[in-house]
């Protein structure tokens, strides 16, 4: 029987072992390349054409870096790996019983299928924030919380009414994780360097940057002391940072804080938290915590032989370090992609699997110029040396080495000259408000 | 009386004369740095937050440049110049009588008015042309041409209907002028050296490239000389130029020609003629061939004292060498701009005007590696060393040292690597077509 269930993805059967993979995030970046060498086809599913360098995303909003720079072409990537197979379209549906997968480009058969589908911003329910809300996924998210940051600052050129000039120049942003807190350190260093420039006829002291964290602390995920120093660094810069308070709600204009205080804001950016993202299809049951599947030491998809999950997507039962699963970030994503090409291999040449066992490398975070905290095993740092680890470890991990050239030079032209070249809009008419409808 | 006519504009009445600029291009660019220094005030109104390289957006669209090389912001461009003012903003209508405009943000006075607000396509009336094909006058147009031209190979893999591969294969040019000479030798760059590696899976042999010209020549504002030249490079190329050939219907799938030949393609890309952009309130009567606003050796706009008009959207009388008007290109709306900064400067001063003479600096097109032809003053020549001149002085002509180094590096990358690496798809759903809508 041909592995073509419809001809719309013209993929041929060409007799070895079929593996595709849902999206080309950091995991499955990490599988497509892990399969080079071995025999069998690779088959990439992604909505876009690119992988995305999440991490930077907030550089591309607050004006420091080029769309172009964090973004690499799925085909140039794998444009020298043989059997491999790019398919722009999205996964609509899986078929597990009969081994095969719907897609917005027809159907196809696999083998062993990775579903390394990543995870999308989570509004908890919060239908009213979700509608108003920025977020940071991916790059058209980034570039239209450019073109609004920007244009706020232009339509406040416009109006003397004081409460809607500060509803368009204060800023707040939810969630107190690396994101967070790294937009709110960005945007500080535009009210400080670029914008008085800019709008000379602003007053940038009534530029407000709220950073909203429900916990005690910021960036949760790492040490006390990480958390504690980037709240210095950010206070100190006039970041108002609210900890141990949630947002209760937003209709656009006014943010109601848990502890009943009230903030004035055109622009309120989400960064409080990710949800996995599966395909249907699965056993409903094993979509658990988060939104994320289930899946055993071997990323292999609870009551599944074929099919695998990794990444944001996943959540591993049995990691005693991790009882909640492996955070959601690109190590775990990359280590995972990485031994589950290696375990598919082995299944095909019919070897033992290997588990998985995460190697924590560490996390850092930047707050601004000279000032990042970085955490590796055990040695915590902070300050300037550690902002030149933040920023070798992110040049050496943009996948692409002409957008490693052109990160650094962006990064070189921004610190000697103070300046953000990017401070474009470009978007179309629809992205416009109007400033009659700035009050509500 | 106060300046002001509403309040939204905010821009004080600083008790000297109000020079308004409709337009950031190349000539109202050097109409508001010409009058720095000037005891004046300058406010300047453009629908875009910066200004565009236009000459290069045909690089944007085959993914040679990004776009950020080829836009620089204004207020980055003048920051530092006093009493200039920039406005976000549409120009909707003229008042002459009241020596106002009204703007998408308010109203405001003027002392002198500038009108530099350009060209846009001319489809000639022929609206299901314009309905269906691509232009290239600004960065969303050439980011979407962008889009379509990837996309159009990443469906032509989803087929095996030939004639539907065929369509979305095929590219149509209209305009045998520098855009569309330039954009068919990118595109067959693109066919030769990028594609075939991306999309092994298609046989490039299929992918036409027609370039179609209403005139029996290439390239009509230059020498005979160098548009025999390029006509003989685009030919050895591959590029199927038709010559003396209108266009005279497309539906998006069937291109009809003048000569009765049919051509079949899902993109054609109209860079055959523009008009004028005049602004509404002005007498109709003045509003002249080619839609461009009739202006006296001054560039003052026909029957009025303190109304100006330069660049694409103006046609002077008087210029026995330009009876049609000036070319419409860069160096006339800029050496217009220069001069019309000046005589304001005159008239304020009570000294007599200056009459405008165009300097003819010569004109170069590129057509690929190593190919460019070049005219300078009687002096013509092609090929290699041509194109090092092209690539020179455009280099120097972009706005802004940043972009000037940035799209010096792109152009080395792309020179040794034979590669492009925006060959990105970013943009929004609605831009999709879903395969079922190829073949109508």
């Amino acid at each position: 029987m041909p592995k073509l269930i419809t001809t719309r993805t013209r993929i041929a059967d060409l007799g070895k072992p079929r593996i595709v993979v849902i999206g080309g995030g950091f995991g499955g970046l990490e599988v497509v390349k892990s399969l080079k060498g071995h025999h069998v086809q690779v088959v990439l599913f992604d909505k876009s054409n690119h992988h995305t360098f999440q991490p930077l995303l907030y550089q591309v909003a607050t004006s420091g870096l080029e769309t172009n720079s964090i973004v690499a072409p799925f085909r140039k990537l794998f444009g020298n790996q043989a059997d491999f197979y790019f398919r722009l379209g999205e996964v609509k549906n899986i078929k597990p019983e009969e081994n095969y997968i719907e897609t917005s480009i027809g159907s196809i058969k696999y083998d062993y299928l990775v579903i390394a589908s990543g995870a999308t911003t989570n509004y908890y329910g919060m239908s009213e924030v979700e509608k108003h809300a920025s977020s940071m996924k991916n790059i058209v998210d980034a570039t239209k919380l450019r073109n609004k940051i920007i244009r706020q600052l232009e339509y406040a050129l416009l109006t003397s009414d004081d409460e809607v000039m500060n509803s368009l120049m204060d800023f707040v942003i939810v969630g107190g994780g690396p994101t967070g807190v790294e937009l709110a350190g960005a945007l500080t260093e535009l009210k400080k360097n670029v914008f008085p420039k800019d709008y000379k006829e602003l007053d940038m002291r009534q530029m407000d940057i709220h950073l909203i964290e429900a916990s005690p602390r910021l960036l949760n995920g790492m040490s006390d002391q990480a958390g504690k120093k980037a709240f210095d660094f950010l206070t100190e810069m006039g970041v108002k940072v609210h900890l141990g308070t949630a947002v209760k709600s937003y209709d656009g204009y006014e943010v109601v804080l848990s502890n009943g205080e009230k903030l004035i804001s055109r622009s309120l950016i989400w960064a409080a938290g990710v949800k996995g993202n599966p395909i249907d299809g699965l056993n409903a049951e094993i979509i658990t915590r988060g939104n994320r599947i289930q899946v055993d030491q071997f990323n292999r998809v609870k009551g599944y032989e074929n099919i695998f999950a990794i990444g944001d997507v996943a959540v591993m039962e049995g990691d005693t370090k991790f009882p909640k699963g492996h955070p959601q970030m690109a190590p775990p994503a990359q280590q995972q992609g990485k031994l589950v090409a290696k375990n598919i291999s082995n299944i095909i040449r019919k070897k033992p699997l290997k588990p998985f066992h995460y190697f924590d490398k560490g996390s850092m975070a930047t707050i601004g110029r000279n000032k990042a905290v970085v955490d590796i095993k055990g040695i915590r740092f902070q300050g300037i040396f550690a902002w030149y680890v933040w920023m070798f470890v992110h040049l050496m991990s943009i996948v692409g080495f002409r957008n490693k050239v052109f990160t650094f030079f962006s990064w070189m032209w921004n610190y000697f000259s103070y300046d953000r070249s990017n401070r474009l809009i470009i978007g179309r008419n629809e992205e416009k408000i109007m400033l009659d409808e700035v009050k509500p």
